[in-house]
């Protein structure tokens, strides 16, 4: 029971912003990798949980919380980590389009949203860890409401299609794609209509049950 | 950087045996939970990746090899091991029925197959880590070919029915059964027939592309 590992979260931060899939990257301002961007992330304290640990690093780099966040996969090949033998617990986060935060908090120097077709080169394995995160997402779409925590509290159902493009990165064909939402029955039509296109669509929320 | 978190691996083995899915466990010869039956598993060493280290329990505790591994979960809660702070990467694996060994490897003090309808009471979080192993297997067999691994090499589609069965703890119905696996196209049919049952039943191959 000598071992010399060291157990850190990552966390690949999705939102939806300019008509994108974007994570969040931050910037290292130490070595290894100094200048390269990086996922938020951090070594687990002795006293939290490995949850905790990425709620904490979640808060500390966005400024959110009480947002969805799964854990996605443990990265451990010996060499990931030139410091030495380090275990990564990596996650997943979706914040709502109307919640994404500009900037960063204060523990990132400097911290940026990329759109997931556009990323820069990437620190460690962490390219790796943003390809798994992309495929369990587009994975969930198929047979999970997941996608939703990325919606505004209030969205037509364009702005849903959009999304499920977006995330996807294909068009999908309109009327087959509001067949299936309207199979799953987890829409609540409001009476509210956004006035912002050619003709007022219709807004829609969650049931919450 | 002074973590003092140690990592382990611990391996959900899944088999088919007396027609019933059963999972390998192996009685503690040392404190804590001593005399309690545990997931087979141990810690990672420094020199080998989290992969490598369910691959060497594995064929530790039950002589196999090339078998059907993947990771679970990272289960990391303070005070779910009394030594000390662990976290460990749970995996599980499949072994196909005729490859499933009687008794386990020589590391093993004394490890028993049991139904996963009626386990013993777990050392640590065995427990929650076997459900959630479970509630996976269940998962992909809706819409992966997964289950197959732990067919044996050449079956007939009673045998396929009945491990989804005994995986899904619920009766099929025949006619929809095979129409769902016919969908699939995984399915070779061999020019042999098994004679054990009241009229001579297909056998069957997968199709290995």
């Amino acid at each position: 029971m000598k071992q010399a590992i060291q157990v850190t979260v990552d966390i690949v931060v999705f939102t939806i912003r300019d008509e994108a899939l974007q994570i969040l990257l931050v910037k290292r301002g130490v070595a290894p990798f100094l200048g390269r961007f990086a996922l938020p992330g951090g070594f687990v304290r002795d006293d939290e949980s490995l949850e905790q640990a990425a709620q904490r690093e979640l808060l500390e780099e966005t400024g959110t919380k009480n947002i969805y966040l799964e854990q996605l996969f443990s990265f451990g090949d010996l060499g990931r980590d030139p410091r030495g033998r380090v275990v990564t617990v990596a996650y997943y986060a979706l914040i709502p389009s109307d919640r994404a935060p500009l900037v960063a908090g204060t523990d990132a120097a400097e911290a940026k949203w990329f759109s997931v077709e556009s990323l820069p080169i990437l620190a460690f394995d962490h390219r790796r860890i943003v390809d798994y995160a992309l495929s369990r997402l587009r994975g969930k779409l198929e047979y999970t409401t997941v996608g939703f925590e990325l919606l505004a509290r209030k969205f037509t159902l364009s702005d849903l299609q959009h999304l499920y493009e977006v995330i996807l990165n294909r068009p999908l064909d309109k009327r087959n794609f509001r067949r299936k939402i309207e199979a799953q029955k987890v829409l609540k039509p409001l009476k509210e209509w956004q006035r912002t296109g050619r003709k007022p669509a219709r807004l829609y929320s969650f049931k919450t049950t």
